[in-house]
């Protein structure tokens, strides 16, 4: 498969010039970004919350206390739209009318299934630490029965999936391309700094470097 | 009035230590971040869409085309919950379990409003753009009669309103202080490149340095 089907659901309505259905993009996407946002309906509010996710295959998976209310929600059969957006730039044109952003975005309709077997439940965790910081697992201590208890993990599948992105330049109107003023985008780049000592670690070992 | 009221929706439930109702937080939360996720139950879906928000005084505001069908949806009185998600950091534990994320995110239930008052739509969509890219709105053109029709302005006050804030370093269980892995913080930061030229402006004017 190279494509999601386009279903009623997953059919880009607005800007359809800027969906895709491509596999490969959506996995690139949904392996880039730390964070998503998972919103259903609660017997009191629409939820939107934010969490880290990570895909193993055509599944999504997140991950959380068992006593998280959302995920009681979702596992009581509520279906989740899972959004994705990586923000990739301003873009400035000669129009206030045609300022953009550079984006691209993933959403996904699903149902949460739980991961019930330990071995897989540890399997799957083992992979989210590899995806947030490769080549850490080796040296913590992994999960006692205890904490895989209070961990509880959804799984969703890849089926009802979209992605839109915006890449490029401002488009203006024509007219508007013989003003003097600057057009372009500003990129927006998220980067990872340097890391920060644990208090409790430069008491015990001195600093890093 | 300098913190939020504490409402049986609002109260943070799991976390509670990490929870704010500080007024000036979430309006700086709010401030610093472009984009929010918007939620809210559709005919067929739960839906969270990403957009550009604004806030002006105890409102936050978002625009899209009077078409986009989660505007109609919430112009139709469907609640939303609106959450902004700022990452700060990875929270790098000894134990696997107690790895984490550093992060400010605001969460407000609300339904929308739209801005009827075409000069109000004005002055809103201006503050919106002297967020976005300060000092640039006295170089472009302004909205059109046809540019100003076919956006939409919803706005949702700021009553419902809670964050989440972590900072700081890992928590580990007290034994797994004795382990020989580094600990700390991995800093994210979202930070703004050098902006890169409209391949139309420099047919026209030449490299802008």
């Amino acid at each position: 498969m190279t494509t999601y089907p386009i279903t009623p659901r997953t059919k880009v309505k607005r800007g359809q010039q800027r969906a895709s259905y491509d596999v490969e993009l959506v996995h690139n996407i949904l392996d880039e970004a730390y964070i998503c946002h998972v919103g259903a309906k609660m017997a009191d509010r629409p939820m939107v919350q934010p969490t880290v996710h990570w895909r193993v295959e055509d599944k999504l998976y997140i991950h959380g206390s068992s006593k998280n209310g959302l995920f009681q929600t979702l596992l009581a059969g509520e279906e989740a739209c899972i959004t994705v957006t990586i923000l990739d730039g301003l873009v400035m044109a000669r129009s206030s009318f045609h300022h953009s952003a550079n984006y691209r975005c993933v959403m996904i309709f699903a149902k949460a299934t739980k991961i019930e077997e330990e071995s897989e439940k540890l399997r799957l965790l083992d992979l989210m630490m590899e995806k947030i910081t490769p080549d850490r697992l080796k040296d913590v201590r992994g999960p006692n029965p205890q904490e895989l208890k209070a961990t509880t993990v959804l799984a969703f599948d890849l089926k009802e999936v979209s992605a839109k992105v915006r890449t490029g330049p401002p488009v203006d109107d024509d007219e508007d391309y013989a003003l003097p003023v600057w057009a372009g985008v500003i990129p927006v780049d998220q980067k990872l700094g340097k890391p920060v000592d644990d208090p409790r670690w430069v008491e015990d070992h001195g600093r890093k470097d």
